[in-house]
């Protein structure tokens, strides 16, 4: 195990094989558009899971959650595709379950150290994609819920008899 | 600042005010519930929103989108509720908008500055709540896309005449 993977684990709670799935396929597809990791929105991740390899897709490549350049689609497959708004490529990285040998996959440890060490043509395919450019995240104006007086973005309000609302406020009126 | 907060920043890629907004919410927080960081799903958090201090919020607690312990609601608000499976203590911590020197608002790194370090009093608002325990995080089976081949969770897969498809292919037959 590299150090970067020991972090991701301390990061993340713990080793599971999801975890290692997602660190390979990070790395594959930043290898694949020599790419480093996103210190702003340079690089954006569409991930289409939302399970434990997906905080490796957040730590390596610096698309998190709160960054605005991690996004989701609930389709629950193992597959994330990363854009670089500098060069304008993409790629898609697919984990290739089909090449775990059938014997390791009741013995988690086991299967960890396969995932991480497996030769990349086995573990991933990799490959370039075009898709559009994503919208960048944008900073949004705060105004004040006259229910709650707490601050609510101003795209969240719901005007509720003609007082600024927020969310959970508006459902309790 | 603390290393704590280099760690986050390193973490996020950059400081920047929602990013101290969210250490210090979620410091108290945790503060406030005794508790330490998730290394599986003893803790979890709802997050009213999805910006930079969330990031802050998956370091420290270790509720993070991969774990499947860090539930988005999409409010707008700068508010956290955490609650702790073992103890079955939830609490809410929401920051204190109102309290930010007006003459700070505009000069970003003075603002990080006073945000880690104003009194948690002047900061924060933390209290108690009661919540339903969220459920936990399920793994589920996956299955092959008759279409594309790839692997897919079961309950994502749709019946497209007759035969198994992922969301992406469904759209495209």
């Amino acid at each position: 195990m590299d150090q970067a993977y020991k972090d991701i684990v301390g990061f993340h709670g713990h080793s599971c094989p999801g975890l290692a799935m997602g660190y390979r396929m990070t790395k594959g597809v930043l290898g694949f558009l020599s790419g480093s990791r996103a210190r702003d929105e340079e690089i954006v991740a569409i991930t289409e899971n939302d399970a434990c390899g997906v905080d490796a897709l957040q730590w390596l490549s610096g698309c998190t959650f709160g960054k605005g350049n991690l996004i989701f689609k609930d389709y629950g497959k193992q597959v994330f595709t990363l854009y670089n708004r500098k060069t304008g490529r993409g790629a898609r990285v697919v984990f290739r379950d089909q090449s775990v040998p059938e014997n390791l996959r009741k013995d988690r440890k086991k299967l960890v150290c396969w995932i991480l060490s497996a030769p990349e043509e086995e573990a991933l395919s990799v490959a370039e994609v075009q898709i559009d450019e994503p919208a960048p995240a944008r900073i949004m104006n705060s105004i004040t819920c006259e229910f709650c007086g707490e601050k609510v973005m101003e795209t969240r309000i719901e005007q509720v008899n003609g007082k600024a609302a927020c969310i959970p406020c508006s459902h309790r009126v």
